[in-house]
């Protein structure tokens, strides 16, 4: 099935932590900015590859300290969303963006169904084989996992200033996001806020999450909350916290 | 990841006509009785092995018949769902069913995690990646799939008998199970009997369709209808007609 594109460079799922004891399994699908080095930069400049539009900022270190508080297993995406973004579908137009709010992606226009298949190959489908292995292990072992992505989002967006720091999303399951949220009375914590299950981005979730019937919900973090690593330890211990009171309740 | 359950043995799924240019995809998860040969019965006599509870009787010959009629393609799994309900998330208690309708199946009780994780990851695991890697194939060569699952269901269970003939079934999208009913006016056609969302059928389509945003209907047919090859040419001619009329309308 391979083309290729990642020859000789790392595997897109990055397993950590993979056999944690935590009920909750974590996973970040834009923790990285990295391209693979066929794709050059995909005729960006330097610049556009540092910004939200590339990755989700501080994602990766809040994931991984949360990793280590709780002792759960954590699946990091090693390559850039502007590669191919691992939460979302082949089917789906913005899979392999060739915009991005409002910057256009060179090298992601008139890609040919060959161009296409190779990013699905070699970046979506083994970070989701990843994923789907971690919780079939966890499943013959009799644990009942709670799945939880974490994400982070741009405090502007297409010029409007964004007033949420905390979005806890859902698609038809709320059961978890509901016993998170009376932790964060002290945040602008919102549901389905800045981006919600008509946005698509539920798609990782709805893949691996609700058709074995688990307890998820996505994480947003407005992104200047996590400059550095003061504010991505106090998230960090904040999430933790609201899934040991989770587990209690 | 495999225990080498299938060493030696065909592999789990049988992709028939993959490059097939309908725009339905038919995937039978309940093709075949077989057994891993390292199973050996499960524990149960011969007879158990030719019922319903080991396989959906008839469902392939039609699935075969249908992907001639209309050109699709068509993903067979080889295994008895006795071995690994592949219709079932690894999360399940009937993936591996120690009962099934009344019988107690010997071989699937008091099974240790290696055990399932073998079943999940030689039977249920490489099915689905045939299936996901075939969607991805088509979703990078831009085609929207309609994917469709052939199920066969016994006129009789737990004593109690059956009128309704066909069944279309869904879960939150119904739009294709609309387009096909109005082609089945002269039998009991019916939505979500005799299992339905709740029973967790859905599971493939859930896995594979929903999160891709691609319309989709599970199909089960009583089997009393399939027993020959009359009966078996006439519903994949049924169905081959509601799949003409629905990609017109």
């Amino acid at each position: 099935m391979s083309a290729g594109l990642l020859e000789g460079e790392e595997a897109p799922a990055l397993v950590v932590n993979g056999d944690g004891r935590s009920a909750y399994v974590l996973i970040c699908e834009h923790a990285s900015n990295r391209l693979p080095k066929r794709l050059g930069t995909l005729g960006l400049p330097a610049f556009e590859l540092e910004r939200h539009i590339a990755w989700d900022l501080g994602a990766e270190q809040v994931a991984r300290r949360l990793c280590r508080l709780t002792d759960a297993p954590l699946v990091l995406q090693r390559y850039s969303r502007l590669a191919y973004d691992c939460n979302r579908p082949p089917d789906a137009a913005d899979a392999m963006p060739e915009i991005s709010e409002t910057t256009t992606i060179p090298g992601n226009t008139n890609l040919s169904p060959t161009d296409k298949l190779a990013r699905i190959g070699d970046i979506y489908r083994p970070f989701h084989t990843a994923v789907a292995e971690l919780l079939d292990r966890r499943a013959a072992a009799g644990v009942r996992s709670l799945v939880v992505s974490i994400h982070s989002f741009t405090p502007v967006y297409k010029g409007e200033q964004r007033a949420v720091e905390l979005g806890i999303l859902f698609d038809r399951d709320r059961s978890l996001p509901e016993r998170l949220m009376p932790c964060f009375a002290t945040v602008d914590a919102r549901y389905n806020e800045p981006y919600g299950p008509r946005d698509g981005v539920l798609h990782t979730l709805n893949l691996h999450a609700a058709p074995r019937g688990l307890a998820h919900a996505m994480i947003e973090i407005r992104n200047d909350f996590l400059s550095d690593d003061r504010g991505q330890a106090g998230w960090a211990e904040r999430l933790a916290a609201s899934f040991a009171h989770s587990a209690a309740h």
